[in-house]
């Protein structure tokens, strides 16, 4: 696709790193009519389940997938206009089908680098979108090392899904979104959880959320502690990472950026234990009858965990994404246990 | 729950058969607050796999599950209004679940008469919602002897699936607002496709779409041809039901109702293979991320019979109802030879 005289416009008015909700709001005008209108789905069923009243604003619905698609427009519009040859970025998998879509817009030629162990579905979406997969290793550090190896190779500029300033902005525009539909329904939120890989959407969700009365929640793997450690280290430090089926949150390092964003608005961090996980994608698959990725029902079950606590009445949650194996949700569905992949790290 | 002011002054104000485009936007106003307004799904992976553009009225989402939350809400506040002790309804599922929570609204005691195989999820929510079951045989003419004793033992008022113009012209509702929404996205449509089992989705997209430039589709189990079998004979007739994972399509005979006020506007009718229900489910899954039940699928399906046709371009499609056995998702996700209900009738 060519590049529309609007992206252009947009692209070039933008400011370079506004991080804050002004920020905010101008991304969201720029994403206007660009990604989906994705609806706050509610469900009875599913309160009486949580005893809360949950409002899932449900990013499965984005296009790509994943709320990743509105970072990535972003970041991309940026690079496209200042005449980049093309781009690359790490990823566990929708920030790499996120760049690769919005690549794809303007023409741009993309090179994501996956895990070797990157779910199918996602590698096979970004394929789809004319990108090239590189796979490198199960770690975060082997894969930035890949990353640093194409950018000096072939003069690509990176897109980095923790670091880019306008990824973050874009990842924000998800809770904006969120706060202005509740508003709309004339609800009231008490808190927000947002699901905790490299942290954007958690830095993102404190941005949007600056100034206003509501409790900011992760919620993140039992299994890659990545913000718990950061937030009792002061600072971001690489956990030992085990085997979760929240592919989407395995990174095993809080980027910097969403750290000294979010470490002192956040009201708390969940960690999730990988049945809880399960139960909560059975649990939105039943009854809000929404296909999401483990990731996203990581944030379900922090706000179940939430409720529970009688911490809060009205929650809103960010469903990040519905990029999962069909064969993982038939195991889940099924209520076998559930397939852990093999010892590994990200 | 007590009788809200508002529903009482509605439903004293509603004239009693408006079954006029008039009557549905009437409806529509009456329904307006009381039923989510649930989004107009579009996924660029679906868009591909079809070969046209579907627009996907996501009634899965809709309070109980389907799109028969509109209609029973509007017969039961009628009811409820005019001084009935209680309501009884048959049904394979939606509608019994839809009924049973409209009347929880009001603290009226409810009876639904499902079949005996009906589907358990449904059961259980119908169950939830506070109201009885009784189960009958299997086709639906066992289901109406029982609710004709029902009727007369307890004085109860029948609400029945296809011939109440209130349910006509609440389920017509969905379609009123599929219209709205694509007309907010400055889209158009040049096809509407509807599941069919009794035919008041049909009927109730026939009066929707009076007067606008659009044709309307049914579709339908080829195990259950019974709208192909009406239109053949020149009204309702009953047709010999073979097994369909389309539960709520199971009805073997159109309502009068339904067939009066569809035969001579519907454009066709599509008649849907089990093997394509079940891979339309798959496709709507995985693309859409959205869990909808066979009849839902079966529309999807004849959109994309359609589109293979050649036929429309834009097409819009009443996903109506998400209420299906986890374990049958489970199967058609695992790619499991699906497996079918007993030969029997409906």
């Amino acid at each position: 696709m060519s590049i529309s005289a609007n992206a252009v416009a947009d692209a070039v008015v933008a400011p370079p790193s506004a991080l804050s909700p002004e920020g905010v709001r101008d991304a969201r005008l720029r994403l206007a009519g660009r990604v989906a209108r994705t609806p706050l789905v509610r469900s009875d069923e599913l309160d009486r389940a949580a005893g809360a009243r949950l409002w899932l604003k449900a990013e499965n619905l984005q296009r790509g997938g994943s709320f990743k698609m509105r970072g990535a427009l972003l970041a991309v519009d940026r690079l496209a206009c200042s005449g980049s040859v093309g781009v690359v970025a790490q990823s566990t998998g929708n920030h790499a089908i996120a760049v690769a879509l919005a690549a794809a817009r303007h023409g741009l030629p993309a090179v994501l680098v996956l895990p070797v162990d990157a779910a199918g579905t996602k590698v096979r979406r970004i394929q789809e979108a004319g990108a090239r997969v590189v796979r490198a290793g199960t770690t975060l550090a082997e894969r930035i090392a890949v990353v640093e190896e194409l950018k000096h190779a072939h003069g690509l500029d990176e897109i980095d899904p923790y670091q880019n300033p306008d990824v973050v902005l874009g990842q924000a525009t998800a809770t904006e979104d969120l706060l202005h539909q509740v508003r709309e329904a004339e609800g009231h939120l008490d808190a927000l959880v947002l699901p905790v890989g490299g942290g954007s959407a958690l830095a993102g969700a404190c941005l949007a959320a600056t100034g206003r009365d509501v409790d900011v929640y992760g919620a993140e793997p039992l299994a890659v502690p990545a913000l718990t450690a950061a937030l009792r280290a002061g600072g971001p430090v690489t956990v030992d990472a085990r085997p979760t089926i929240a592919d989407g949150l395995r990174p095993d390092r809080i980027g910097r950026l969403p750290y000294d964003l979010a470490h002192d608005r956040v009201a708390g961090v969940y960690t999730i234990e990988e049945e809880a996980i399960a139960e909560a994608l059975r649990l939105v698959l039943v009854h809000a009858r929404l296909v999401v990725e483990p990731a996203a029902a990581t944030a379900v079950a922090g706000a179940l965990r939430l409720a529970a606590d009688g911490r809060a009445r009205d929650i809103g949650v960010l469903v990040s994404g519905g990029n999962v194996e069909p064969r993982l949700v038939a195991s889940l569905l099924d209520g076998q246990p559930t397939d852990l992949p093999q010892e590994r790290q990200s």
